[in-house]
């Protein structure tokens, strides 16, 4: 299933995309695709109902981010060692952990809003899993039963934030607009192998990230069972698992985000975003 | 004000303590200690009840989480230029932050949990800000207005988790149980002057936190402010601003946390926490 959240921000609707590729209505069935809904009982039971049941929604709509009520956005660093490399970092031997604050969520394709003052806003094109059963101390073997399912994101960072104002990584992570997800949350029963998709982000028309999830270093199903060691994992937490080549910081010379670009990307099966870059005019 | 949360882990009923030290129930006033209700206008309409009129609850009951539905949990670090040098770190030139994981927070007496294989859990007694009004770009002068009020927390970290396993603090910040809030919210109006505060820490009965937050480096005021510039501050959101010397980390030799230890901490005005130091037995 292709899951999804539609709507004006802050009051969006659940919704389906159907085998056609149209959006069907979920309300009655579900309050919102989050938390129980999530959960492989409350997956079992959406699958029983026949889309074509299901109202037609008219398009055009705006997509808001395709999970709900979010209770942690975790991150991981640096898990493409060709990534790793063009920031002139290695991968450390266990995952980098950082946090993205839930009140940097937006739809896939609302504006990505350059923070006052900021001049180095940065793009990272992500795979991102999203919880679907509380996991502690779970093993490798099982960790890919506690995932509902996927979904695409795009990293935005600010760099200086980031590295150059002290203190964690937090700093540029959290900003405001910095965490679209979306279209679809697709449940994992339909992505065959998520350490097999292509992966890709342009700006104004220019592809500047062309990669795979092949290359990442720490897989899904290991990074669910690393997190889980130091945190329980509930329904509706999700982890953005890293990005490939190809940010703005890592191109000669860097390369960074101004007012009025145009930001796209896609992950294979995930679907594809669209952002408006526009300046803080507060 | 004094507001709280009591009953039940994941069912806390809102409530307040009235002049005399008695526990009063809110249910029927508000929904609970949590986002419109932490307002200017929730806050205000609450002060307007007699807390006469309001049922008087039989103690002991447990008290939860002081604040409900926390956003984010943000924390800044090293603020105390005394805990700075104990740690063999220096202030930095602007506020360090960090994150801890909503899903840590826990009552102010609930057993704090050391993860499994953990050989460097500690203490760190802070003063909380909690966010009151929605706040982007704010000014110094102006910020004191978005504080609803202040709570105690036990900042607790796993040093090893923090320092050696790579990557940002986050992952030694936000283990199950290490962010107990409260026992009250105290509103802004009560705390005369939150840079003034003594504060303490004991473990078995020995005091090794005894300090204020006249020695806090960033004020709350400043703190609030200077996050703003990075992302927008919501009603519920809580700030823990740091701790004075005194840590585990610190001792010579460091010293940390084991099974059946007993933590007790307080800071002037917000209660008084206890906690019993269990091991995961899984």
């Amino acid at each position: 299933m292709k899951l999804v959240r539609y709507g004006a921000a802050g009051a969006e609707r659940p919704g389906l995309i159907d085998a056609e590729g149209a959006l069907r209505d979920l309300t009655g069935h579900v309050e919102d695709i989050a938390g129980v809904t999530l959960t492989p009982e409350g997956l079992a039971r959406l699958a029983t109902i026949d889309p074509a049941t299901l109202p037609l929604v008219e398009e055009p709509v705006r997509f808001g981010p395709c999970v709900g009520q979010v209770g942690k956005f975790l991150c991981i660093g640096l898990n493409y060692s060709d990534h790793a490399a063009e920031t002139g970092a290695t991968v450390p031997p266990e995952p980098i952990l950082f946090t993205k604050a839930t009140s940097a969520i937006i739809g896939p394709n609302d504006d990505v809003v350059i923070p006052r003052g900021s001049t180095k806003t940065d793009w990272e094109v992500e795979l991102v899993i999203v919880i679907g059963k509380r996991a502690k101390y779970v093993g490798e073997a099982e960790a890919e039963t506690y995932i509902a399912g996927y979904c695409l994101t795009n990293d935005v960072s600010e760099r200086e934030y980031q590295l150059e104002r002290h203190g964690t990584w937090d700093k540029g992570k959290g900003c405001d607009t910095f965490g679209p997800i979306g279209p679809w949350m697709v449940t994992r029963d339909e992505i065959v192998d998520p350490t097999d998709l292509t992966m890709w982000l342009e700006v104004n028309g220019h592809r500047y990230q062309d990669g795979s999830t092949a290359t990442m270093v720490y897989k899904p199903a290991f990074l669910v069972s690393y997190l889980s060691q130091f945190m329980t994992l509930h329904p509706g937490d999700i982890i953005a698992t890293g990005t490939p080549p190809g940010v703005g910081m890592g191109q000669k010379p860097p390369l960074f985000l101004k007012d009025g670009d145009v930001m796209e990307l896609g992950i294979a099966g995930l679907g594809t975003q669209r952002q408006r870059v526009v300046a803080d005019r507060g």
